[in-house]
């Protein structure tokens, strides 16, 4: 029922829902070999309170997951929600270090949470698989800068080191109170250009291999400007062959709220009032393309 | 910035937003000090780099946190972060272990994330003080209830262990395929007077402090019936003297935002698509109520 509101809102499409009951025939590792094959399927999301077979289910992840990402929301991790589990569905819902080493080996993207589940499969797909671990952070706002870096480090990402040359063609576009390193921080200030020339530069530096991006709402960049350059920024970059994974974090009035939602539309998963959920959903990437040997 | 946005959308009161910058004159324990006092001020939400005098401020918490609920985001917890933070305020962010006893011992509700410092600072004025740490699941969906009671244990609560006597007395309302104990789960297809029934008898019985709501769309139920229903049923019970906190999670079709809403706006912090965020805020007052004395 979530996976109902949740996509209408957020404009997700959905290719079926299925509900399992209590898999007397049909069960998860018949369902991912399903759609391992089905065309209209880019990514399998999964809500469960135990596996049937754990066997064929890590088996079958290992394979599908190299294809399309698979991600599960294990419910029953607690002692207190494994019994809530035994009276609802009758599931064993069993140690949970186990279901964490299966998922883990065979490339399972878990999540923590319902929405985490939602967000993940809603912003999986819309990312482009990046080509290596230097994540860069670009910020209007130091302030974001540093949650944002607490956040890469959360989610099991690696903040790029900066190489002098890189820091210096970065400079030339900050004044000289913006701070160099990673994040860039642009200051905030800055007019549309700023951003413009330095998502630029981020996204053609083949040393870089993903964008965060910090908005911070002024008169001078309004969110509506930032993210409509954005998106042309990114079309106009993935023309010259520069495809990158960009996400985006955005502070300030309410607009901003329209303005994630248009840069989600068009590619780049944006959130507003978190420095947490764009990283995540990064994070969930790369877990992926690591599990699928991408990496 | 952020929270100008998001406390516009949620309809969040702000008496104050104060920006310190280097502090070198006024710092945290002085504006713990001043909003103490300030009668339109019901809860102190602050984010940090750094603490400029730790002593100090542990000091004025202690005082400040057994009046006023003071909710803190720390930000550069990790080592990335303690870096971006120091070319972004000059803020050694040192050992985070140290920042988290800081905040244990001054009764300080720690957030973990931009949006749960917004979230906890909207949540926690709204909620009751629980007068014990008996809390109670009734949920219309029984995954929501792992779901719930996963989130339960996360956040350091406590499911009550149901007594035989209020286990009959909830199977009185309840479908013979409903599961007993706690969660109480109404299952499904049931129409409003099994969710009033429940809901009533759970803010009656004084064994019990707390209600977890777990509402799941159906035809014989729709969101908004449901909601007008809970905020009739808290105000009865609260002119009978019955006040405990009571907060929701909502999965269906997208009405269940605007019912969501509704709880919030009246007094049933609620959530749809979540089974996370609810019990956080829930889980907020009693990290509060405990560090001021009050359970």
């Amino acid at each position: 029922m979530a996976i109902i509101g949740f996509s209408r809102s957020a404009k997700m499409g959905v290719s079926a829902i299925v509900g399992l009951g209590n898999k007397s025939d049909i069960d998860e590792d018949d369902l991912l070999a399903f759609f391992e094959q089905d065309p209209n399927t880019n990514l399998i999301a999964q809500h469960c309170e135990d596996l049937k077979d754990g066997r064929a289910f890590a088996e079958a992840a290992k394979r599908v997951s190299k294809k399309k990402p698979v991600v599960v929301l294990k419910a029953g991790r607690t002692s207190a929600g494994a019994r809530a589990a035994s009276s609802h569905t009758g599931a064993l819902a069993g140690n949970d270090k186990i279901y964490e080493d299966v998922f883990k080996q065979s490339g399972v993207i878990r999540a923590r949470s319902l929405r985490q589940l939602l967000e993940f499969a809603r912003g999986v797909p819309v990312l482009p698989t990046p080509k290596g671990e230097n994540v860069l952070i670009i910020t209007g706002a130091g302030g974001s800068g540093v949650l944002l870096s607490d956040s890469v480090v959360d989610n099991g990402l690696q903040l790029m080191a900066m190489p002098p040359d890189l820091d210096a063609a970065f400079r030339k576009f900050i004044p000289p109170f913006g701070a160099a390193g990673n994040p860039v921080d642009i200051t905030g200030g800055e007019p549309p250009i700023t951003y413009v020339n330095t998502v630029k530069l981020g996204l053609s530096d083949d040393r870089i291999h993903s964008l965060i991006l910090g908005y911070w709402h002024t008169i001078v960049t309004p969110p509506m400007v930032f993210a409509r350059n954005m998106v042309e920024v990114k079309k106009e970059m993935e023309a010259k062959g520069f495809v990158k994974p960009m996400v985006a974090s955005l502070a300030g009035d309410v607009e901003v709220e329209e303005a994630a939602e248009y840069l989600y539309q068009n590619g780049i998963p944006a959130y507003a009032y978190s420095t947490e959920l764009p990283v995540e959903v990064l994070g969930a990437k790369y877990k992926w393309a690591r599990g699928a040997g991408l990496l």
